[in-house]
């Protein structure tokens, strides 16, 4: 029980100086790797660096304690970076202690509801997020952010809340560009570019082992920092406008607090929602990937848990919103990490270089950083899926398009919630009109199938009806509708069997819509008969008088069913002004 | 096409003088129902009475022209004048131009809503209010409404938002109780709760025949009018306290236009929004009950549209929002209408009477009108649902009671957002832990049963899982779960059926989800078939290369996908390492 909430318990009580050594390994290679992200992922979000190095720190300690995941590594990422630029933007100017006030107090808030839905279980909330919104607004913001990233690239300012007035900023400022940052910055991009693909193949013509030679193409970014500072010594760039990290304060993170200001969180609460379900979103379904490689297991809603913990020691230690990165994990995964504890030791990696190494990187151009954010976060824009898509599902395609749309042109929390609602009325569009069929036997067998797709075998005074939808508060008025206009439109039908056999569910409202259609039939002296009811479902309607009312009977099997109905081959009726009124005229 | 519009064009073709005399008749019986009616929604509404007049001349008519029911009978109603007076006293003081002008824009706005609904044909968001949901807030409301109007049988001044309100200020005001009132409230109640059961016996016991009994019992609260009124002129009560109606401004219903403030829209449309649904649900409930009697048909969409212009036309004659109502519908229909047109003549009727019989009304006590409204409201009050639905539902249930409680709680309007966000809530919940079952043959036929309801045979290499429910994005992440757990339960599966007879859908991302399941099962050894997959579902899965990557089969039947899984009887291999992994330890 106690394991569950400290899976640390768990896994603890099997560790040995193996896993060590496989841990460590892991950690000392993820952080090399950590340092310049940290410090780029905190440029996105318009933080100082080092606010990416302390985001790096205490959150992996309580992620270790808690996440259930054996090799998430937690963090800074970039699309949350972007949304906490979006919010804390919102309320306050970039480089101001009321800014860096924000950002930590969203790490706080966002901190708090991942733990609470962790607790109350309500992972599923974030079903409400599906793929086609996931991917569609994934590839905005890393259009959002790439974009972000190019004033950086040519040295020249500008800023935007959304695209279009990013790409305008970025023109009118276009002449001021400063070439030498731009021979820092494209070089760079391109070295970035090459490693991610060219790297790899080309160690191993040097004669590296494959996973070897991937470790080091892994360490690319690494490489290109300690290049660009070299060119900045050698040609004395600091001098030339190419903007620099400067300093960095080195020694341990803050005790940080967050903002109790009412006005200020009643601003904050929402993006902070949004940062919470997207951060949870990505993180789950890395872990889950990375845990299927290994069939190992992970708990959603534990995993809010430790996302929550990892996010309120991050504000506590002057960080901001953190959650599973993609890339990160993957290192860390590839270098062999076997438990959390990996991510604890990356801490102490991490903590370390805040006190010793940050001075190495005073001459480390922002031009750098902004390249290893545009070949990360490039590599997240997906063409594939809209024409994929679209060929599959326009409801899906709707939502994906219109929340990449949205995101683009009204910032991220829009875009989301846009996507979120669309999907959500769609849903409910389709689960208000579902599928229905007039159903047949097929002949020599058991099975009834679609008149419309098959050669079956009916009898007119006969009506087999398959509801292919549980009937829920959603549907229940199209149900009277659908059947009493097929009844409408058979005058010799003296039998309606519906076909329950995907019918998963009847709520309150089905339920008075059955009833409704019963009586209705009964007025115009037809019987109503239910077969293939599933047991959860039968059991329900046991507990109501319905079954009692119901003029016809409730049969095992559609072929009971339609055997016994069929034989009652009483003559038609003369049609009686009941059928002429059943016409619905 | 333009009588799907205007479906007057239809009815209006064969309109008759035998169908004449019908609405004739029906027309002078409603309107003498409606005079007192009208007054009586209008003083709940907190509006002059005479604006209840006003609301019940123009719409009829455009509804006649619009609307798809025979019989429905549009004007003010009780709920509806309830949400009037809530939305427009929290913008203007009851007896002010303000509260009057917040009336008419609230009649217009939801107007325009209802029409743009209707042309949109979005009628099923009406959907969202199930019945659980709707009775709950039936009930609260006539609560509220008969211990609003209890001031009037007493006699004292008392307010109030909420019921706890409204019951604390009728008890603080008791003291002031004017005895006259008091003989003419109670005895007007007790005669009207009389009416309602006991009238048509007696007459019919003086003679009367049946339906003229009925037709007679129905213009009791007339009755009620004209006697206390006489009780006044004989009493002299207006100079003892007693509040009369006084003078109504006699006259055709002046041009009146809405506000177009916009803070005040601002203030109003989520009211409005609100009484154009529950108006629609209420009036097209009662129209379909209606139909259904004398197996005609409504359409709901154009339904929207015709209530639609009944509000804009209540708008700018001065009047506020109306609705079908049930009562004065069931009058129309038993007095035998036959078209719309009846409608229309009481149109007529109530215009005659609004320019000449309006003085007739000066001594007309208000606590006679309170005793008709509480009469009428509280059949409203069902207390047998709560009981049944606990028994049959208890996510019902809990959405019918937190309906009643935040209506009677925190207004009408809490009540029903509150009602329908839970409804909604718990159903993505349990939409997103859809049920499933392992499956087996039932001997001696081909159906597959689940193995814990029924004695079916098996084999231990091959699992079959029924899934019940379309694959959505609210389930995805649950399918993969369920699966691979299951799966790992089972270390001798070779073969993994996926039975989708009650599969009705698969969504983008459930095909995400299919997809990872397939490849993990694949990784582990393992084929994945699927059976009984339908029509439309398998159209859509060969649009995409889902099925040539799958490493096991599409079979028609479950029978025939566990026959051939079951031939392959290669030995289950002794536990490989995949095994143990897929155990996710």
């Amino acid at each position: 029980m106690l394991s569950r909430y400290f899976p640390i318990l768990e896994w603890g009580r099997t560790y040995n100086r193996s896993v060590l050594s496989h841990d460590l390994l892991a950690a000392v290679i993820v952080t090399i790797m950590l340092i310049p992200q940290s410090l780029a992922y905190a440029l996105l979000a318009g933080l100082p660096p080092v606010v990416g190095l302390y985001a790096s720190i205490l959150p992996l300690v309580l992620y270790a304690i808690f996440g259930t995941s054996r090799t998430l590594a937690v963090g800074p990422v970039a699309v949350v970076s972007l949304m906490t630029a979006s919010a804390a933007g919102a309320v306050a100017d970039q480089g101001t202690a009321a800014y860096l006030e924000a950002a930590i107090t969203l790490a706080f808030l966002s901190g708090i509801m991942l733990a609470v839905l962790g607790l109350l279980r309500a992972g599923f909330l974030a079903n409400l997020l599906s793929h086609p919104v996931i991917s569609g607004f994934i590839t905005a913001s890393g259009i959002l952010i790439a974009t972000s990233q190019l004033k950086h690239i040519f040295g020249i300012s500008a800023g935007g809340d959304n695209w279009p007035e990013m790409l305008g900023s970025l023109a009118r400022s276009f002449g001021d560009t400063n070439s030498w940052t731009l021979a820092i910055g494209i070089p760079a991009t391109l070295f970035l570019f090459w490693v991610r693909k060219g790297a790899k193949p080309a160690l191993q013509g040097m004669g590296l082992p494959a996973r070897a030679a991937e470790m080091v193409a892994k360490a690319g970014p690494v490489a290109a920092v300690a290049l660009t500072i070299l060119a900045v010594l050698a040609f004395d760039l600091d001098g030339r406008g190419v903007s620099l990290v400067g300093a960095i304060p080195q020694g341990l993170p803050p005790f940080a607090m967050p903002s109790t200001d009412i006005s200020l969180i009643e601003k904050l609460w929402v993006p902070a929602l949004l940062i919470s379900i997207i951060g949870f979103v990505e993180s789950v379904s890395v872990a889950q990937t990375l845990a299927a490689k290994r069939r190992q297991r992970i708990a959603p809603d534990q995993e809010l848990i430790g996302l929550g913990a990892a996010n309120i020691a991050s504000a506590f230690s002057g960080g901001y919103p953190v959650t599973g990165g993609f890339a990160r994990s993957a290192v860390n995964f590839d270098a062999g990490a076997q438990t959390p504890a990996a991510g604890a030791y990356t801490a102490i990696g991490i903590a370390f270089a805040t006190l010793f190494l940050t001075p190495l990187l005073f001459n480390l151009p922002i031009a750098t950083l902004a390249a290893t954010i545009i070949v990360a976060v490039l590599s997240l824009v997906d063409l594939k899926t809209p024409g994929q898509l679209w060929r599959y599902s326009k409801a899906d395609f709707a939502a994906h398009v219109v929340t990449i749309v949205c995101t683009l042109l009204a910032g991220v929390e829009l875009g989301v919630i846009a996507g979120v609602a669309l999907g959500l009325l769609l849903y409910l569009w389709r689960a208000s009109r579902p599928h229905a069929a007039i159903v047949g036997r097929v002949p020599e067998t058991e099975h009834f199938r679609n008149v419309e797709r098959h050669k079956v075998f009916t009898v007119p005074h006969v009506l087999s009806i398959r509801i292919d939808e549980a009937l829920t508060y959603l549907n229940a008025r199209w149900l009277e509708e659908y059947v009493l206009e097929q009844v409408a439109d058979r005058p010799a039908v003296r039998h309606v069997i519906l076909m329950c056999s995907a019918v998963n569910e009847v709520d309150a409202s089905g339920l008075e819509s059955l009833e409704a259609i019963s009586h209705r039939l009964a007025d115009g002296g037809i019987c109503l008969h239910l077969s293939e009811v599933k047991g959860p479902v039968m059991d329900r309607l046991k507990r109501t008088d319905f079954l009692d009312e119901l003029n016809g009977k409730v049969f095992l099997s559609q072929d009971q069913a339609f055997a016994q109905a069929s034989k009652d081959t009483g003559e038609p009726r003369a049609p009686t002004d009941h059928d002429a009124a059943r016409g619905l005229i």
